[in-house]
């Protein structure tokens, strides 16, 4: 490599440190059977943790159901596919996953993709290709992979993008107002925001995209499992489900394995899987891991009482910190972010906790939330027990008083 | 959905049923311990099945070892890594395996990816952003991932594509020679061409580049594990490696596992970790996904006899298609594509093999070859044995007959 690359490389490396956003992964290895608990492998020396932060929300990384699915999938049908879905990497797992998915959001078809940034970005990339001319109206907090998307779209075909604002349905219905009532229409969104824990309006949303006639694309990757009767979503929870034409899910964050989907009218899904690049071009999901989010899902359509202990406990957070008079977002979701509002502190906030305290809370700066509202951002689980939040909150008492941080609504 | 949206969605399917492209998955089941025998599930039945088509090259899904690492870690550290690799994703597991792949590939550093077109999207993606004005030089045949990164590579940054014919040096060189010495330039390459089962001029490539002053991108997925005294790769076979700027590999193919990497040296590493998109926002591959990896690497190091054993039966494979005189592509790779020339009785024949004889032969079309060379690829496995080859042999004399078709050097 040239010398002129190599200082093309290193000042991209240099841009992204005095942004503020060069980042450390922290090396951990999570304990079965006693999550959230984990050990930190610090440079010499190995510590143990309590992981603060994880997407594993219900603990079903561990649930003894799935764990066993794995193993007895992998024992009985090897460990990867060996393929992509049309050249020998469809198993009997794959399609059985797929109708328990259709099933839990009450659609004809699911289609499962490698990822959940891969089921955003390969359904949205291809969707101007399937309806030329196509205008997305997407939420302004969109995750980056449905922004992936929408640019593949745009590379690949005719497509334009408005930007509305966040979750504001008057910005959304000018928008709308402001195209031909025939032009083809989607209006992607979320349901559980993930960095501000808030919820979308769906209802009203599909009332608009009636009116205007668009297709509705909703993300659930942070709900599914979590609310509705079976775990079907928010989505569920309000009775919408026939109100959207996509819904996309993960089975990384409360299925506890990896991997992403949609569920929609067959048509849907089966355009999507004869023409989406990344859906046709890649080795499938192997076939314990399809396994496991099958039980997964099975386990959680079942077990309400998962569900009200994770909404309990999510509460009990949010209570302390209401009572500690700490600035945080007090929201209707599982997410409790708390609120520091400078980059470097954030960090060193972050760092302390965990060398000195045990407590892994990762920050969370620009440019995953805007400048100036720095967090931590904490996902308390069913097994984040009572001790673990007197042990939190006696280290951020510590904390917060040597970095000089106010609280707010206490005098 | 309104009706004019489903019809759109259903003449889209349309289309690709008229160009002969419309796939059904085989719904399979591969018998762990018992490669490449599987199960097939048809509509109401189940059929014995011998898969002549995977990219479990050499049997890695089913390697005892393999199968013990991933079910040791599950019990260890559970099943999803519950994360991205920043926030509590990054594992001892993660971290180990891409040591182990910088050693293989003789590089600093390396990089896992949630997977192989995953690696090669979000790396070619963000090369814009890094080295603005980039020209990628793409070769005509290369794979989907790599055209979908240059495509998000042109849409997020200054990005020309030029597209070289395949395996052509000069027509190569002709496009060098007409860009200034000083403009960032990227060549994009693979190594084994899984359809054509040939391979590139590496080191004429290099050659160029060092003359031109371009960096160079390989794509070893269908090398890595089954070339080179360690595995690893076309490149290190031909002592290449250290020529190669950026080496995209797949763990999911000859590594018996899923997930992609690349490696480089540790500056690129660090850039395409801290800007590249489809790598940051993305829950990262679950621990034992990464321990069944690591162990796959090291074992394929240290067992070239693997390697032997996977060239003799694609050699005693080519040579009974030779001597029986049918076409095919007698090149120098363990792939071996027989040509039907036909796309209705390329999937006829696949059909009748599979349902008649229990012979799996996915068979390969347009778009994924061009139009009147569709084909059978069949990849051997170590574990093809001489009397699968004859049941093989005797089934394609039959079909072969059957459909009228010829065969190319017999009178």
């Amino acid at each position: 490599m040239g010398g002129k690359f190599r200082e093309q490389f290193q000042s991209a490396v240099e841009n992204v440190r005095e942004e503020g956003r060069y980042r450390i992964f922290r090396d951990i290895r999570r304990k079965a059977g006693a999550f959230p608990q984990a050990t930190w492998f610090k440079d010499t020396s190995e510590q143990d943790i309590t992981v603060w932060c994880s997407n594993d929300y219900l603990g079903m990384g561990q649930n003894e159901c799935v764990v066993e699915a794995v193993k007895s999938a992998v024992d009985a049908a090897g460990t990867g596919s060996g393929g992509t879905r049309n050249i020998s990497g469809t198993t009997r797992y794959h399609v059985q996953l797929e109708q328990e998915l259709a099933s839990l959001h009450q659609k004809d078809a699911a289609l499962v993709l490698t990822s959940g940034y891969v089921a955003n970005e390969a359904t949205l990339g291809v969707m101007s290709k399937i309806l030329p001319g196509l205008v997305i109206l997407s939420d302004e907090m969109n995750h980056a992979s449905m922004i992936s998307g929408i640019q593949r779209a745009q590379k690949v075909g005719v497509c334009e993008k408005k930007i509305f604002k966040h979750n504001d349905l008057a910005d959304l219905e000018v928008k709308l107002k402001g195209l031909p009532f025939d032009a083809p229409k989607l209006i992607a969104f979320e349901s559980v925001y993930s960095m501000d824990a808030d919820i979308a309006p769906i209802k009203e949303i599909c009332d608009l995209a009636d009116k205007y006639n668009a297709l509705t694309y909703i993300d659930e990757v942070h709900a599914v499992g979590m609310y509705g009767p079976t775990g079907g979503g928010v989505c569920e929870e309000r009775g919408l489900m026939d109100r959207i034409d996509i819904i996309q899910g993960t089975l990384a964050k409360a299925y506890g394995m990896v991997g992403g989907y949609i569920a929609a009218d067959s048509v849907i899904i089966d355009a999507v899987r004869s023409m989406a690049s990344g859906f046709i071009f890649t080795t499938s999901i192997p076939p314990s891991t399809a396994a496991g989010a099958l039980r997964s899902v099975k386990v959680l359509k079942v077990t309400p009482e998962k569900r009200a202990m994770h909404q309990e406990r999510a509460n009990a957070l949010k209570a302390r910190f209401r009572e500690a008079g700490y600035d945080f977002i007090d929201g209707e979701t599982h997410i409790v972010p708390l609120m520091v509002g400078d980059p470097v502190k954030c960090q060193a906030i972050s760092d302390r906790l965990i060398e000195d305290f045990g407590i892994y809370a990762q920050p969370i700066n620009f440019p995953t939330v805007p400048r100036g509202t720095e967090r931590l951002r904490f996902t308390p689980s069913p097994f984040h027990t009572d001790a673990m939040m007197d042990e939190l909150m006696s280290a951020l008492e510590i904390v917060w008083a040597e970095f000089g941080l106010k609280k707010s609504n206490v005098a």
